[in-house]
Formats: C-alpha cells, sequence, structure tokens
C-alpha cells in the first residue's frame, strides 16, 4: 500500500525477524561451542526443533496478516484482479505486495514442515526463504516506473538488502550452521526493516516538511544514510550476540561446579582456531 | 517460429523434462536415503543407468524434431541460409531457434555418451546442460530489438529461468546428486515451460481480444504473473516430490517384513543433519 | 593494429593453446586414471614437469611477439607514448593491445617461476592466467566507443568467452585438477581464438564485398554465428580428448600384458563414481 | 575532500595497507611451510596474536584520523550535518567519506575484539573487511553524477579494486589462510592506493598544465594507465613475497645445523602439491 503504515509493517516484520535471528543463531552457537561443560542442557535438541517450528508458525501467519491487509486494508483490491468496467488491472500495487508476501508464507509453510516431518531434505527452508527474498527483489525492480527520482532511488536501495539476504539463503544450503552467514543474513534482514521504516518516514512523512523527491542533495544524503542503517544493524546484532553470549556463560558458571574449569575448552577451541589462520 | 505453436512446442518439452526431473530425482533421493531398509531392490544402480540412457536418447530426438520443425514447418528457411536474391540473410529467428535446439541435441547427445561409455567424466552431461540453458538465454538476449515493450519484457522474464537453470546445473558440477540444486533445476525448467505457454497466449491469443502490448499496467502484471508461475511451479516439484515419497514408503512397507521397523533409519539420518543445524 | 593481420595473429595464438590444453589435460586425466595399470610410465611427473615450463616460456615468447609485433608493426608506436607535437597520446589502440599481451607474459613468465622453482604456491600460474584474461576483457570493455554497431557487437561478444576464461581459472584456483573447467577453459579459449579470425573476416574482408555495418541482420546473424563458434569449440576438445583417450588405451594396450585385465580398474571406478550419482 | 591531500590520504593509508599484508602473509606462509625445520620459533603463535592485535588498531587509529580530517579540515563540516540557514544538507561530499572510514574503524575495531578476546567467531574480521570494502564502492557508486566524464570514469575504475577486495575478503571466509586470496587482496589494496594517488594527479595537477576531462583520448589512457597499475601491484607483491623468502629461508639456515638438510621438506610438500596436479 503507498502509504506509511503499508512500509510500516513490512519494516517491522523484518525488524523482528532479525532480531529473533541474530538472538537465535548466537544460542545455538555459543551452545554448540560450550557442549563440552553443559551447555547442552540449556539448548536441547528438542527445544531447537520446537524453536524452528513455532518460528515457521510465526512466519506463516504474519506473512497471512500482510496479504489480507493489503486486499481488505481501506483501498485494497479484495481479491479482484480485474475491473470489467473500466477494462484494467485492478490495484496491481496491492497485487504485487501480495504475491510478495506469498512467497514468504511459501517459505514459513515449508520451514513448518521440513522441522516436522522427516519428508523433505532439511535444507530446503533455506531454500525457501532464498526465493523468498529474492521474489521480493525481483517484483520491486520491475515495480518503479515512473516514479519521482528520490522514490525509485530509496526502492532501489533495498534491493541490496534483498538481493543479499537471498544470496545469504543460498550460500546457507551449501554452508548450513555458518554462524557468520546467519548473522550476515540477521543483519540484512534488520537493514531492511529498519529502511522500510526511512522510506516511510521520506515518502509519507507524518509531519508537515514533505522531502524534495528530485534533488540531488537528497539523493546522496540517502544513499550515505543506507550505509549508517547498515553500521546500526550491524551493531544491533552484535550487541545481541554478545548479550547472548554474556547470559550463557554467566548460566553455565552458576549451574557448574567452579572446579571444572569453565573457560578451558574455549581456549582450546580458539587456538585449534589459529592453526588454520 | 513467431506463432502459436512456435512457442508451445518448447513450453511441453520444458514442462515435460521438469516434471520428469522432479519425479527422477525425487526417486533416487528417496532410495538412497532407505537403502539400508532394502529401497535399492526398487531402482538398481542398472536402472538407473538405463533410465539416464533414456534420457538422453530423448532429449536428443526431443531438439531434433525441434529444429526440423524450426526448419521444414510453414514459412521455415529449409535450412538455406542466405538468400541471393534479396542479399539478405533469410529467416534468421528459425535459423536462431534451431541453434538454441542445437545445443540441446548436443547436451542429450553427451549425456548418452557418458552415460553409456567410460570415456567421459560423469560431470560432463551437467555442464552440457549448463551451456545449452546459457545459450538459449544468451541468443535471447540479442533477439528482441524493435520488438514491442511487452514482447520484450515478457521474453526478458524467460532469461530469469534460463540463466538460473544454467547456474543450477553449473553448481551441481561440483555438488552432484545435491537434492535441492536438482529440485531447483526441475523448478526452473517447468517454470521455463509454463513461461513459454504464457507467452504464447500473450502474442498469439487464441481469442478475439488481443493484449496491449505498449501499455504499462500489462507490463506490471505479467511481472507478477511470472512469480505465480515459479510459485506454482514450486508447488509441482513439491507435489510431485511427496508423491514419490508416498509410494516409496508404501511399496517398502508391503514388501518388508514388520518387525524390521521400517521408520527407524530415517529418523536416525534426520537426526544426524539435525547436528549440523 | 585494427587490420586483418592484428586480429589473425592472436587468433591463431589462442587457437593453438585451447587445442595444447584440450591434449595436455586430456592426457594427464587419462594417465591418472589409469595409473594403476602402468599409464604412469607414459606421462611421469618429470615429463609434467617439463611440459608446464615449456608452456610458459611459449607462451611467455608469444606474447613478447605480439607486443613487438603492436610496437614495431607498420604503423606501430615504437614505444613511443605521448607525441609532445600534437599533444596527444600517440597510437592508445596500439599500446592497449600491448598492455594485453603484457599480462599474458606476465603469466608465462609466472608459470616458469612456479614449475621450475619452489618459491611460489603453485595455483599461481592460474591466478595471473585468470587476471589476464580478465585484463583483455576489461580494456576490451572500454575500448569501443564511437564505433560502427556491427563493430562494437561483435568485439563485446568476445567478452563472454574473456570473462568466462577468466572465472573458470579463478574457478581452477580452488579446484585444481578438474578436468571439466580445465576443458572448458580450452573449449573458450578456442572459441576466442576461432572469434578472432571471425572478426578479421567481417571487419577486414579480403574479398571486395564488404560487410554493411551498421544492419541490424548482420549482428543477429554474428550473435548466432557466435554461438555455432561455441559448439565448434565444444566438438574440437570433444573430439582431441577422444583421440588422447584412444591412443592413450592402444599404447597401454600393447605395452601391458594381455591377462592383467585392462579394463577392470576403469570400470570400477566409473562405478565408484556412480555412487555419487 | 576534493582535492590533492584528500586524495593522497587515503591513499598512502591504501599503499601502506597492501604492503603490509603482502609482508604479513608471505611471512606466515612461508613459517608454515617450514615449521618443521623449525620456523616456528621465528613466527611464535603469540607473535602472530599480537601484530594482529597491533594491525586492528592501526586501521582503526588510520580510519579515526581520516574521519577527522574529513570533518575538520579547512572546508569540513565540523559534525554539522543540516545547514538550517539555507536549508540544505552541508558539504555531503566529506560526510560520504566520512562514512566510507565509518566502516574501514568498524573493521578494525571488530578485529581487535576478534583477536583479543575469544567472543567472536574469528572470521569475523573478513567479513567486517569485505563489507567496509563493499560500503566504500557502494557509495563511489552513486556519488558522481554530474561530474566531467574523466573524471566519473577514473573513479568507476577504483570500483574494481575496491568490488574486487571485498569479495575476496569474502571468499576468505570460506578458505581462510589460502595465500593466494591473501595476496590477492594485497595486490587489490595496492592496486587502491596508487590509483587514489593517481586521481590526485590527474585532478588536481599540482603543475600548472591541466588535463582536458572530456577528451575521449585521455579516458582511453587512463583505463591502459589503471592496467599498468594493476601490473605494478602484482609485480609489488612479488617482490614483497620473494624477499619474505629469501630472508626466513637465510635466517633458517643460519639457525639450524646443516646436517639438517634444509630444503627437503619442502620438496616433499611441492611433490605432494604435484600430487594434485
Amino acid at each position: 500500500m503507498g502509504n506509511f503504515k503499508g512500509h510500516a509493517l513490512p519494516g517491522s516484520f523484518f525488524l523482528i525477524a532479525g532480531l529473533w535471528w541474530a538472538v537465535k543463531h548466537s544460542l545455538w552457537y555459543t551452545t554448540r561451542r560450550n557442549r563440552s561443560v553443559g551447555a547442552g542442557r540449556l539448548a536441547t535438541r528438542a527445544l531447537q526443533h520446537r524453536l524452528e517450528i513455532i518460528e515457521g508458525a510465526v512466519m506463516l501467519s504474519f506473512s497471512v496478516i500482510g496479504m489480507l491487509a493489503e486486499q481488505f486494508a481501506a483501498g485494497g483490491p479484495k481479491f479482484h484482479l480485474y475491473n470489467s468496467s473500466t477494462e484494467h488491472w485492478d490495484k496491481l500495487m496491492n497485487w504485487q505486495h501480495t504475491s510478495m508476501y506469498l512467497f514468504f508464507a511459501l517459505a514459513g509453510a515449508m520451514s513448518l514442515i521440513v522441522h516436522s516431518t522427516d519428508a523433505a531434505p532439511l535444507a530446503l527452508d533455506r531454500l525457501m526463504m532464498g526465493l523468498a527474498f529474492f521474489n521480493e527483489g525481483f517484483l520491486f525492480l520491475y515495480h518503479l516506473h515512473g516514479r519521482d527520482m528520490l522514490d525509485v532511488h530509496i526502492h532501489m536501495l533495498l534491493l541490496y538488502a534483498t538481493f543479499g539476504g537471498a544470496l545469504t539463503c543460498l550460500l546457507e544450503i551449501f554452508h548450513r550452521g555458518n554462524i557468520l552467514l546467519e548473522l550476515l543474513r540477521a543483519s540484512l534482514c534488520l537493514l531492511q526493516g529498519s529502511w522500510f521504516w526511512q522510506i516511510a518516514f521520506v515518502l509519507y512523512p507524518p509531519s508537515e516538511v514533505k522531502w524534495d523527491l528530485s534533488d540531488h542533495n537528497n539523493m546522496m544524503f540517502i544513499t550515505m544514510c543506507y550505509s549508517w542503517h547498515l553500521a546500526f544493524a550491524l551493531l544491533a546484532v552484535a550487541i545481541a550476540h554478545a548479550t547472548v553470549l554474556c547470559v550463557v556463560r554467566s548460566k553455565l558458571r552458576r549451574m557448574l561446579p567452579m572446579e571444572m574449569g569453565l573457560l578451558k575448552p574455549q581456549e582450546k577451541e580458539g587456538d585449534s582456531e589459529d592453526d588454520i589462520l
């Protein structure tokens, strides 16, 4: 929907997803590295399974909410595609947004199937997620004809995050469990979320002052702004990672008898990683 | 050939190939995963070999049929390349389509050679298939000068499927037997097939109502349509995969004494995959 | 040099290199696969070393010949870069071609160093070769301003082969000894060589009939022609590979006592490859 | 800053970084290969750790110097972003350069954290470095509107080095310790540094003679010049590598009793590499 809420809604979805991924993958990573000192008790495999299923269900329901909002909110097409009175396609914008949500719904459903049955190969959830990001970028790419310069540019910048996210997901098919790719995906998702909010504020400012959509200076500022959003997304993921790390360690310290020497296994692992340096 | 049949013919070829690949690779995948419970008896290596050879032969003959249809169907060049009376190249469109089929014929022939002799490395069939898809996209890319906007756009969208298929094949050289890449290739092939039919219906509609080839709204609708075709292709592959899985399992269940505990090895494998999670 | 010979010379170099690579890598591949039946005696490691050194030396000398031809042939700049009388850079075309040859000379020199000393990591020869192909494509890319449409197009098509070759070389850094990449590199090199000859014949035809450089039909024909060149390059490499295979096998058959069962080890290896199918 | 110093400063930073990387990675590589003959004593793990930490600290401080220079040098914005009197963004150029430095500062800080604590996965330093290069290229890409042809072109050429550097860093995440990628990164960094100096001399020549920024000949010369810079960067890295190799070998020779047979282990390793040939 070409209004403030239509950008704030997906923005919030992506922000939540990005933060959730940063926390989840940091948690798995730290428990994996501290398994020998009993971290396995903090995050058992059964818990992981259940969380993945919940994540899939939430993604599916958010996407369905998005689709319904696009269709039935004020000015939506209410599932009419063709307006026979004007002989024109009806509200194509809303339909395009619905198609974007559709692929995220498919990704959520696939994640549900993959983690609750053993019918499908595990990596299918990443493949579908990658296709969902790709499809979002693909539709944005052909969706901006004839708008103002800044409007086009600000949406184009979004493509770096969506195609970057798609690429990261596709790489994860071959490098599943690589913490760097997982954190990168979380960062790009956060970037996308915060950028949707930025778009909302630039194109539909709640205040009286409107942006000049054809000023070249504004365009240069927005480009720079994007790199700041990326910096903030990286910072947010770093903070989430550090927080999870601290919480897990302090829990482990309380859980374990002191004489076990909490930090040894980590140091050892650090050394062995240095070997490949 | 710039007519309905000239697009419906390759469309049908691709649809058949995509469905066939989805079924074949799902079958190999499920037998591989259930080998320990006797699934090897369902799909022996000899059967696999024979099917690969048949596939190569069918691909070769389909491609030759396509080449002959382009050359000898009404208005074809009948292998005359240069028209010396008009001092012009003759029917370049048909020749370009013939060149596209030619590479698929080469890929079929190479697949025949690879699987029936031991002279060539196994992955050559994927390399040639990748080159065939690439060549198809390459020729389409330089083949659309001066046509209507929608005509160009609708052919350009095809390139996502062809270049995507080429990339998937090339990745398979290094990750042979990866079920995700195989299903992705099947999906992209189905997408290409159904899109050829879509092109046929848009550019040469059998009904009286013609599409307005320079309407911007139509272009946006077609873009969205493409993402729906992708969704349907993914769905079709998913259904094919699930059907094969069910059939194999029920066959195994009948074949095996009940006490062997059919589902155990699958659960075990599922767990071990979770370890890399 | 913008004349027939200036395109035929590098074309011949690339044709020779492509054929040589197809033969060399096929030979190494077949001896590697038949090592257990004594093929190691046909191509010892010492021979491999010596051939690699000779190859480097030949590449270096060919490139130096090319550089000197560009500088001193009729109309060459004779190493003068700046013409102070006209206050202009002098014969920039020849200088650009010299720069292209320069990188191939560097690649040849690096190959010499890598294979005759143990100072540098082995894969450096592929990295430099990749950079040489990349640099060739890079210079062609910015070298065509303001020429005729067909002239630009025919040179642009060359970029597929050069950048493809560069990519193949860079992939070989990580997958050294992969026969598919080696044959692909040979094919792309052959394609480049035969395309240089095609350019020579189109832009500087020896006959009286000139091509119309702004005819759209010619452009479409040339594009299709490129795909035919690729098909012929693939065919040539396939024939070279098959010939080498036959020669090696017949030599082995004569060399070995018959009772050793010549074909067994190959069949075994074929089977084990089928396992990954 | 659009002046000579504003290009010479980052140019010098990149030149120093490139040379330093060439020396550092050559040193690690040669000590790794000669570990069995006591090279481990030359470069212990503790030393490696300390050098990585120093490198991070130096990168951080250089970047902060760059940021402060952009903000407070003559004509800098002094951290004012919006000029409310003119209702315009203030000195966006300087702000963009500050953003570029910001990401290198983040990369330096992350390198410090990664190597001085065990909180973060090791490869994060390469990921952040890759993002810093990418961000630099990204901002340059949208930063050149409405300038002279040669000005745009000369900055665009820089993108090959920055995006190439970003790609190399991202590949290093998966292939850490690959000497080829490390030397390639050093070369691209040197290329960037020397190219910044070239830009400074072309756009703000210290002599009286100005370059004609819209002359097509100059553009072609500059393109060729870029390939020469690349050749020199490769040469510089090669010389640095060879020097380090010689120094390490002569040190080992003095350190070790002669009868240990210094060159054996290297020859052995050379042979084993030949096996993969």
